[in-house]
This record gives structure tokens, sequence and C-alpha cells, in this order.
């Protein structure tokens, strides 16, 4: 049984002369695209697969956390469930059935995710219950990637990171505050799902009315969580909002300038940076891109 | 003055657990896509303008090798020329010239490409005539990565590389050997310009009667280059044929199961797998994939 260091591939840090020469700025990316199943999720899912006593685990995603929590369960011989939209992509639903899962499909319009899993759990009283950010063990895992960003060869001034319930900006905070790093720790959300940002100015939570139908599906989340807005309240010094014409274009530009296939959600960060570059202007900002795990449909649409 | 090995970028070993699944076969991606200027070209173009007295360099790219060798110059503060047909990508002719080269646009249906450079060589006396291949500098810098692929944790049975003029293959077979290491070398080169593969069968070079028409543009050579032929002959065992269809494929495969967006020059190696992953089934599989360099509209059409 392989610890959380062993099982996690290190991050990806590319750099691109061309990209910083367009941006006017110094940007190194840190790519989460070829972690286990394409995301950051994985370091959270196998650091609480491994460390909860249950033997079965209980998760509704229909994106990267249902991936990972499935690979990271087949890894460590666990039961895992997912419940998921029958709505969802199939290759996403065939992806977490390759790795060992069951998959509980369900119609949103009658049944919610969150009282669907509730019903499950009465039926699997030993199964855990996982919420892909809001858990101590979901951060912990990912506090793995600041470990990385602060021993990189480059002491960035900035670091960049996706927010959608915030799981890994908390975590990226911890990693960054062990390790002493004082750069200046920046989330970025969706504007159409400010949330975060509205949270981080009122000094508490506080909710969007609704999922927010952002293009980057990996932030369309109604707040952050509980356990994550402890860390970040402290940590996090400003969330930006981004639009979803700048999140295309992050896309864009990281497919161009950098050779690098993101998600939209993975392109928060570098949107950030095109939203308003002179704010980064000499500054050696490290983006954090979450990770790559897009439909070549959705991507075709993007990159046009 | 950096040398050659603070100037290059390590490579990016990339694993992905669905992709080995899909071919069943244990396959590590070699990516190059991130090395500066986006292809293993600038390991060779840094090689070579370090190393060389002149000060000037002339060179005819519409591709990779011109973008590389215009970085390379202006690093090491010298002049470089490329002569591009203008019938050349705007960005390609955009992206040589933001590395400070002179771009010489020519109409290949009145000037060749080899009758301008020796034109051009005339006016410039002082200038160095670099090929993208046919040079020991060349081979020697493409070397390193030979040298990082031997250094890597698993022992590869395999190592598939794309051949055009056979500079990356010629250099990867001196790195391997000069490590010991005891991988078979396969090259992948398109079935449409399979020049290699004949020449490899027939004891000689063997040249194509035109460039061929390949998607796989940078494998748009007549010919081996006579450095890199000494060297194949020996080192390398075999060399495959790949369909067009095959090297979409490997564009689209690398792209939905490895997040790795290619040029299709550089999907060569996985096309190889696909053409018949029986030939690598329980074999360590190293899939060097060359370069990321490939227009959106290009793009999109493969992964349609």
């Amino acid at each position: 049984m392989k610890t959380l260091i062993e099982a996690i591939r290190p991050t990806t840090f590319v750099e691109s002369e061309k990209l910083s020469r367009l941006l006017n700025t110094d940007v190194t990316l840190v790519s989460e695209t070829f972690q286990h199943t394409g995301s950051f999720k994985f370091r959270a899912a196998y650091n609480l697969a491994l460390n909860i006593p249950n033997d079965e685990i209980l998760t509704a995603s229909s994106g990267n956390f249902g991936q990972a929590l499935a690979f990271a369960c087949q890894l460590l011989n666990k039961k895992c469930t997912v419940v998921m939209p029958e709505t969802s992509a199939k290759v996403k639903i065939e992806a977490v059935r390759s790795y060992g899962a069951m998959v509980d499909l369900i119609d949103t319009r009658s049944v919610g995710r969150a009282e669907r899993v509730l019903q499950l759990a009465e039926k699997m009283p030993d199964a855990y219950l996982a919420s892909a950010y809001d858990d101590l063990l979901v951060i912990e895992g990912n506090s793995t990637l600041g470990d990385e960003i602060a021993h990189y060869k480059k002491d960035f001034d900035v670091v960049i990171v996706p927010i959608g319930g915030g799981g890994l900006i908390s975590g990226i905070s911890q990693g960054l505050c062990r390790n002493g790093h004082r750069a200046r720790l920046v989330g970025a959300e969706p504007l159409l799902g400010n949330d975060a940002s509205r949270s981080l100015k009122a000094g508490r939570i506080i909710k969007n009315e609704r999922e927010p139908q952002t293009l980057a599906d990996g932030a369309r989340t109604v707040s952050l969580g509980e356990h994550n807005w402890k860390v970040i309240e402290k940590g996090v010094v400003d969330i930006l909002e981004i639009s979803e014409e700048k999140i295309a274009e992050g896309v864009r530009v990281l497919f161009s300038y950098a050779n690098l296939k993101v998600e939209p959600t993975g392109a928060l960060s570098l949107g950030a940076v095109l939203e308003d570059s002179e704010k980064f202007a000499d500054k050696k900002v490290c983006a954090v891109v979450s990770g790559g795990n897009v439909d070549a449909e959705i991507y075709r649409r993007i990159i046009a």
C-alpha cells in the first residue's frame, strides 16, 4: 500500500517564453493535467481513502472527484459508489466504471444529488460520505501541491488557484504556509458564480442562489466548504472574478502558447491574468492548472 | 552563456492508466511538447549554435527547426536567417520573427528552398548552413533525450521514435547506446513517405520521389540524412510505416486518454502502437512525442 507521496505523481511545471511574452509577465504553469485521472483531485481522493477506517466510500460527483476516488479505491482495494446525474457525459460514467466503482445514475429532476446520497447512506451504514472539498483529509491531500510549489526552483510572488468549493486553494494555502512560503495566494472563480469573492469581502460564507451555469464545470458549486473557508479567510488575499469569455480565452491561449490541453476550470487561473495583466506585471506568477478533462466537442468549440 | 544541459528543459514523462488500459500495453510518453519552442528541435539548434564559431546561421525551415534555431540564436546572441515558403502559416512566420530572426520568404513555384539557401549563402560567406537533421551537432544535441530516457526510473523494452530526416532517432540511439541501455529502438514514419523503412530493408539510403504530403508535416522529408543513416543502420531494429488514419487517431487518443496536445508528427510513435498493439503487448513501451505545435484549425479537424 503506497503512502500518499508515493501514490501521487509530482505536478508538471510548464514554462513558455511565448506565453510570458504575450502576457508581459513571468508565468509558470503548474499543471495537474497529467496527475492520475487527469486532475488534482487524486491527491485528495487517495489521502481520504487511505486514512479512513471504512472499507466503503460514497460520493456524489459528475466530474473529476468521482474518477479520482474510484481509482484511489481501486488501488486501495475499497468499495466505491459514485452518484451521477444520468445526463452526465457517457465517457465520464464509463471512466468511473472502468476504475471498478459502482455508478448510481439519478434523474436530477426527480431527486437531488445530496438527497440520493442520504438515501444510499441509509442502506450503506458502514460507508464514508466523501465530500469533494469539505473534508480535512481532502485539504491535507491537496496540500502536497502546495509543498511542490514551495520547493520549486523559482520563488513565486503570486500563486493563482481556481476556486469551486475551495478544496484546492485551502490545501495549497496549508502547503505554502508550512514551508514558510510568502507568495500572495489569489483565487480565481467564475464571475457567474462569485460566492467565494463575495464571501471573502463579507468575512463569512455567502452562497450562490443556485449552481452557476459556467463553462468551468468544476466550479459549479453553491458555496465554499466550512473547512475550506476557515483556511481561505486567513490565507487567501484576493479572489478574482473571471468572465466566461476570459475562461475560454485562457483555454485557447494555453493551447496555442503553451501546448497545454486544459479543461475550462483549469484555465481560471490564466483567465485571471488575461482579465488584468497589468496587475501581474513584473511579478513571478504561478498559475495552477487544476485539470485537463474536457470533452472533445466542447474543446473544439472553445479553440475555434 | 548556458551549456546545452543548462539550456534545455528536461523532457516530460507522462503515464496514463487509461491509455495503457486502452492499448493493453504499458506505455510511457516522453513528451517534448513543453521543450523550448514546443519541440525537441531546440536541443539540436542550441547545441549547433553554441558549438560553431560562426556568428551567423542560415537555414531553410517552415517548421519547428526554424523557431528553435531562431530562439537558440537569440539566447546566444547570433544572427539567424530562416528561409520559409511564403505560403507558411502566418503564426509560424511570426513565431520565427518574434525570436529576432530574419525571415526570407520565397515563392516555391519560382525558386526551390535549397536553391534559395545557396543564393543567400553566397551573399553571406560567414554564415553556417544549418541542416535540421544531417549534422553531427544536431545529432549530439538530440542525444540528450536518449540520456534522459536511459536514466528514467522505468527500464523500457522498446523505444519508438518519429522519423523524418532521422535527426531525433539517431540522437536517441547515441544517447541510449552510451548509457548501455538495451531497449529495442524502433522508428515510426508515415506510410506515405516510407523511405526510411525501405532504406533499412535495402541497407542503403533510398529516397522518396518527392516530399510526401502527409499530415505529419515534420516528416515531409525526401530522405534520411547521411550522418543520420550511419547511426540508424546500426542502432535501429525496425521502422514501422504509419497510415494517415493512425496518425490522426494517435492525436485523438493522446487528447482523450492522456490530456496531451501533440502535433501529427509527434503522434507517429503512438500511431505505431495503434497499428499493431499485439506487437507491443507485455512490453514496457516508451513512445517519444516529438512536438506539440499544430494550428488550431487542423487540430480541430483531427479531434472531431
